[in-house]
């Protein structure tokens, strides 16, 4: 997908709400248990419920993984029953020397056509340019992460500046802001303003909102630029709304309470 | 696998190889095209001829994951012709929040049953923890990478230290000589020496001798502590040894030219 077709998505919907699809075949709703595949239906659910009210889908591979081949077949069928039109991020944080990540690429770019995927930094350039030679398709950097241990190395100090912004500045000269994003906890939002700074015209992919303490507003006023530049996600806010026959429902009313908070944020 | 029983294997082969099963289907010797899964059955015939010379099996997941649930079933059928008392090492590169981590532990040690899988230190201490958490499993966490790309973040110094040397000494505090060995390049031997110095008493996995032009003798100069400590992997140069239908003999003769280097240094 291009910038300009995410962008229009966003004013379109008036949305920038990313919906996490990070299921987890334990704690699918009961009613779904004679299901052949609980989770690829439960997905299937949650997609039709929500599509209208987000602009993007961001599976977390591990959740797929842990089922093993099964699983995978369940994350490939999920990716066929998201409309084109939405944004699609593969959550897999992979990363490894050229020829490792061209066949990383190779599985979510050209195998299940993800719009992108997530990469962590600590390889460096050749690392992460595989990802980047994919017309339409985004790496999305980790920067600034949301959990605890970000803490450890992210912030280190390196000639006055962090690990994470001489991430961001750096690999500012792989890609650009077609082709390039970051990922940037909410959980630390008073950083984001000052990452803003630093990336101006790029996205950012912020978790963190919800469960881990982070709120809309906060992201918006430290983090959106003249193309908003946000995709905020929600997982677990969404997915587990109830677990009752009526998750497909609650989801979408989660969702639509987020959306609200952001309309009034897009001219 | 516990340190003590990888440390005897060690001893009784008199060898520290490790071989990486990086099987790329589109490099399968021609007589193997009739097979069902000719990586399967190219794998199969390489720990046949090899398993006596080396000491464990690193396959790279990026290999498999790019053709699928398909390759993920070959990875989960090849681990199950690799005998039980060989090191296994799912080169995965993986690193995510606490319940993220946790799942692909699952994947891997439980699904799978790999001793051992490489993980990305970015996140810090609640994306590697959860790997930590198996008895008898171990994390191989990214210190020095063997690629170009080691040099813009990694080489980073922060209050006079290397972000790897940082890496290499604060995850100390999160494992021990038992459950975490570090990766590190040897193509950087003048490195390997002063890692040693950080880290007596732990395993490095050695990425980088032979087409990437380190050395086994290089590796052991610097490197080797009193229990050996090394598992120095090599790949495409055993692997491909010939395209032939003499190619598992080919590697078996890789892997005993690179393992009779080793031997000597083995008391």
């Amino acid at each position: 997908m291009t910038r300009d077709s995410l962008v229009s998505q966003i004013k379109d919907k008036k949305s920038f709400l990313c919906v996490g699809l990070d299921s987890d075949l334990q704690r699918m709703p009961a009613c779904l248990s004679g299901e052949k595949d609980p989770v690829l239906k439960f997905n299937q659910e949650i997609v039709a419920a929500t599509h209208d009210l987000c602009i993007a889908y961001k599976p977390n591979v591990a959740f797929y993984e842990s089922r093993g081949a099964e699983g995978w077949k369940t994350l490939e069928e999920t990716m066929k029953c998201i409309p084109d039109n939405v944004f699609t991020i593969a959550d897999a944080k992979r990363g490894d020397i050229g020829n490792t990540s061209r066949m990383y690429a190779q599985a979510f770019f050209k195998n299940m056509n993800f719009d992108s995927v997530t990469v962590a930094p600590y390889m460096g350039v050749d690392s992460v340019a595989p990802f980047l030679e994919f017309d339409d398709k985004w790496v999305i950097l980790l920067g600034l992460t949301s959990n605890k241990g970000s803490a450890d190395f992210q912030m280190l100090k390196s000639e006055g500046r962090n690990l994470y912004e001489e991430v961001i500045t750096r690999s500012q000269k792989w890609g650009s802001p077609d082709n390039l994003m970051y990922v940037i906890g909410a959980t630390h939002p008073e950083k984001l303003a000052q990452v803003r700074s630093l990336a101006q015209d790029y996205f950012f992919l912020v978790p963190g909102v919800g469960a881990q303490g982070g709120t809309v507003e906060d992201v918006v006023r430290s983090g959106m630029n003249d193309q908003v530049g946000l995709l905020v996600n929600s997982s677990r806010g969404i997915l587990y709304a109830s677990d009752g026959p009526d998750f497909a429902e609650a989801a979408r009313a989660a969702a639509l309470n987020l959306k609200k908070k952001m309309e009034e944020f897009i001219v």
